[in-house]
């Protein structure tokens, strides 16, 4: 099986190392298609969602009819790949990708989709030589689960770069957090994160939130965030 | 070195079983005081801030004068225990503490601080015991502390949670999400999390996020903190 992966951005990358490890002949591609391979089984489209449609446009003409040609995207439509003549699918990784961390792929769930089904058995053959968790998803699904991951990562990840900003401001070392983080992480794991909530929202500890709103009165982003997650907790352990 | 431990919360029941570890005679009392000794060296008031005034007024005529009190709280002065004539101290542990969650004493940092050099002296080698990791940090600092750990667990434990209900009204799994947080951790732990910022707001993909607010439309809350939360990462990588 010949895959060609068009992109070397973060999942691209990845997705090359993936299977490269899985010993499958698979090249990579920069978004100019100088180096684009014509004789390929499968393309992966691993570009930003606003350049997928004009990389689709381009290469359709250049690629083999009966290769399949399928998007990495997490909130692109299968249906955007359509117009195209080729058998299409949407090959979906969730995780978090940076060039240069490595990473399990065999722990990485794959959502998968296809305009038919044997370009669905085709994909699912060649995500499973990667991942043991292979799952179909249509569009819907997909978007949803990359919701659901914005929240769980990119927001996550934010609250941190928050939290080290505002130590560092005050003198303070984000170090300090490190076991705190990795236990927080622990426990919601094991537990489920709806029963691992403790903090002052948590206890309506109204005392500790006034004076924590009060110290962070010079910084109105942090101040409206506390208010606004605080709120929230508050009014979900009461609904609860 | 006898320890008394005040309140039986998440707190207490953890710093009591810390110190069991560590061959302390220690004991553990309810916040009504009925099994409180009267002869210990220290007395750790280990229950909400609104509480720790009215328990510190009760136990000052029984407990020796030789004797040091001091509370847990990261958010409450040292000042609340002043007026009480005995040595007087903080001993804050920053973690996240469920009472039937095991936990790795060592690696939790204490933060400590006393009314004088000589019970700092004595709450340091109490903590020393417990913990590798043994700081001083007056009432400034810890509620600095104190803020940052909302941020970095109990408000990232609340995106988790909103996470698993999002995917559960839409007939999904917090299980799919399992190897992307564990890894979010672990990168941001590993490269620094202003490093480790991955996602739609962060390659300001304006696409994405409008098909993720339209989605998000008949969840005003979650609309809301997707809509903050994506211009606050915007703005932190416009001014890096």
């Amino acid at each position: 099986m010949k895959i060609d992966i068009i992109g070397r951005g973060n999942v691209g990358t990845h997705l090359f190392n993936a299977f490269s490890e899985n010993a499958d002949v698979v090249s990579v591609s920069s978004r100019d298609l100088k180096d684009l391979r014509k004789d390929s089984d499968i393309y992966l489209i691993s570009v930003s969602d606003n350049a997928i449609e004009d990389i689709v446009a381009k290469i359709s003409s250049l690629v083999p009819d009966s290769s399949i040609i399928a998007h990495t995207s997490g909130s692109t439509s299968i249906d955007i790949l359509k117009p195209f003549g080729n058998q299409v699918g949407v090959f979906y990784p969730l995780q978090t990708f940076s060039k240069d961390v490595p990473l399990d792929y065999s722990e990485i769930p794959f959502f998968l989709e296809a305009s038919n089904s044997e370009s669905l058995a085709t994909l699912k053959s060649v995500a499973k030589k990667v991942s043991d968790y292979v799952y179909e998803a249509d569009s819907d699904k997909r978007r949803n689960l990359h919701i659901a991951s914005v929240f769980a990562c990119n927001f996550v990840n934010h609250l941190w770069t928050l939290s080290a900003d505002f130590l560092s401001s005050n003198g303070l070392d984000f170090d300090m957090l490190r076991p705190l983080i990795k236990e927080t992480t622990a426990k919601a794991l094991h537990i489920e994160p709806q029963h691992a909530q403790t903090g002052p929202a948590s206890r309506h500890d109204s005392k500790t939130i006034s004076a924590h709103l009060e110290s962070l009165n010079g910084n109105p982003k942090l101040e409206k965030l506390y208010r606004m997650l605080s709120d929230s907790i508050e009014e979900h352990m009461i609904s609860k």
